[in-house]
């Protein structure tokens, strides 16, 4: 017997570098899901078959013996190995298992792939040992595999790949989770340059030391950007957000996050007929998201792939993570 | 005999679009010069030959007679007209007349060619009937051929084409100019992409009236920008400077004005070494500055080059609009 959990990624809408300091991000689930299987194994190794990370190998109690890939354990594997243990010590439960993970969230591109394996990883573990976890346990567990990525995680990753949705965060003001009644499509743009969300805000924040009035500026219009951009969501005023986006895009160019490929891809989809884009996440890489009506969804993908960029169409996704027995 | 005159293009280094609004703009005279040349004729004819701008052809009294290039009466060819009949006027002299223009700043790059070249007609214009032009004549009649390309331009251009150095313009409050005891020089990139001023200004118009709220906050930082500009020009502070125009080319984009090809001249600068560099004038095509260390400006110029813009190393321009008598 095995169990397979699946959990989304995530896209950021608004809010990403501001929401350090002050005011909303908001952030999507994303219908590309990762997806952990997990059965026992007769022995008490707990083995990652983990390819579409870069690697595969066991723990035989502390010593890592890998099979394929990284020799040395990296984040992405602790966060494996972190997320699993949490499960059984709070389980009360112990077992070898084998852990297999896929995802089609590209990692290190801002999409929360760490969260959303994170979370399924838990998930798959709880549900195999039979513990019967809630959602609150099993978004609480992943954050403690999350903590090892990213050192001081916000908590918005794994609380969107365990309840899906949209969700409002603010520093101080926690989490609100909302839904809406349209169908509301992205195209995202994935620049193929892996970064560091931990390297970018870090030189967001050196900027800010050198010019800590101008930067306060750029914050304040980018909170401002993220409550106007929220009651558009709501509305589904699709060439509000449009503009939204659209001026988000170069407050971030401002403090210094974007990249040739992504501002390209940017144009490209404006161009395409986009009603705005910008890039998501922390930058100096990784992704851009185009808002499009659903006829000219394959115009803004086909511009993005002329700037060699990788087009994925996402839907919001309003499920959340999910088990089910697999034989 | 004849007059030939010269005065030279303009580059804004900090305050595009915010200044239509409010606070300062720090607005830079180049070494790139706009050179007229009058001579008198026997007859009461004015003969343009202006082929840098498109067109050669003479007016006989109202009518236009092309002899190449346009047909039409364009702004360019009306505003040279205008300035040359304003200075006539003003002088009470009259003469048919024989202007040759030539001009090495690019045209509809937002480098102020249309202010140099009536600047320099003015200039040649009056020098030539013996009127004794005032440098605040010279800059008052260019201003009224100005009107005819810019409907209703800031004062700015012709005043630096007529008085050379680095101004200070605010609206109500005028204009200041000043100098720097350093060498202090700049790479243009030009896009190749000819663009209206006024059709970029009613574009962020139009996004200010759909988004007040989020513009204003825009506009605020740019206000920001521009006065700790002007501070870190004054200290000749390369960091700075750098950093203020990374942070306002991004100011820029949120208001809509940039487009790719520009975009990337920027990255490619910042990337070959420049301490910043952002998009100069109105946007939406022209061209952007990069600010680097002597010894870097061929490697920016090379960046740009590649970028299949048109790099032009410039340093700013003490002199003002200057008149000799040629043969």
């Amino acid at each position: 017997m095995a169990v397979e959990a699946t959990a989304p990624g995530k896209a950021i809408l608004f809010g990403e570098h501001s929401v350090v300091y002050r005011g909303p991000a908001v952030v999507l689930a994303i219908d590309r899901r990762a997806r952990v299987v997990a059965e026992k194994r007769g022995d008490d190794r707990i083995f990652f078959d983990a390819l579409d990370l870069g690697f595969s190998g066991y723990f035989e109690g502390e010593t890592y013996v890998p099979v394929q890939g990284e020799i040395q354990q990296g984040r992405r594997l602790q966060a494996l190995l972190v997320s699993t243990r949490c499960t059984m010590e709070h389980l009360d439960l112990k077992s070898g298992l084998n852990l297999t993970v896929r995802s089609r969230i590209p990692i290190a591109a801002g999409l929360g792939s760490s969260a959303a394996i994170c979370v399924a990883t838990v998930a798959a573990v709880g549900e195999l040992l039979g513990g019967g976890l809630s959602m609150e346990e099993v978004c609480d567990l992943a954050f403690e595999g999350e903590k090892v990525v990213h050192g001081t995680p916000s908590g918005v990753d794994n609380n969107i790949s365990t309840y899906g949705g949209i969700l409002r965060y603010e520093r101080g003001k926690g989490i609100d989770r909302f839904e809406l009644d349209s169908n509301l499509p992205f195209v995202i743009g994935n620049s193929r340059r892996r970064r560091s969300t931990r390297r970018l805000v870090s030189r967001v924040r050196a900027l800010r030391e050198r010019t800590p009035e101008i930067v306060e500026q750029v914050i304040e219009a980018m909170v401002q950007v993220s409550k106007s951009g929220l009651a558009a969501l709501k509305d589904v005023n699709l060439h509000r957000l449009g503009d939204l986006m659209n001026v988000n895009h170069g407050l971030l160019v401002s403090l210094g996050v974007s990249i040739a490929k992504l501002d390209l891809m940017v144009h490209a989809s404006r161009v395409a007929g986009a009603y705005g884009a910008k890039l998501t996440g922390a930058g100096g890489g990784g992704c851009m998201i185009a808002l499009s009506d659903i006829s000219n969804l394959e115009n803004v993908s086909r511009a993005i792939r002329r700037c060699r960029g990788d087009p994925y169409i996402v839907n919001i996704s309003y499920e959340g993570v999910k088990t089910r027995r697999v034989n």
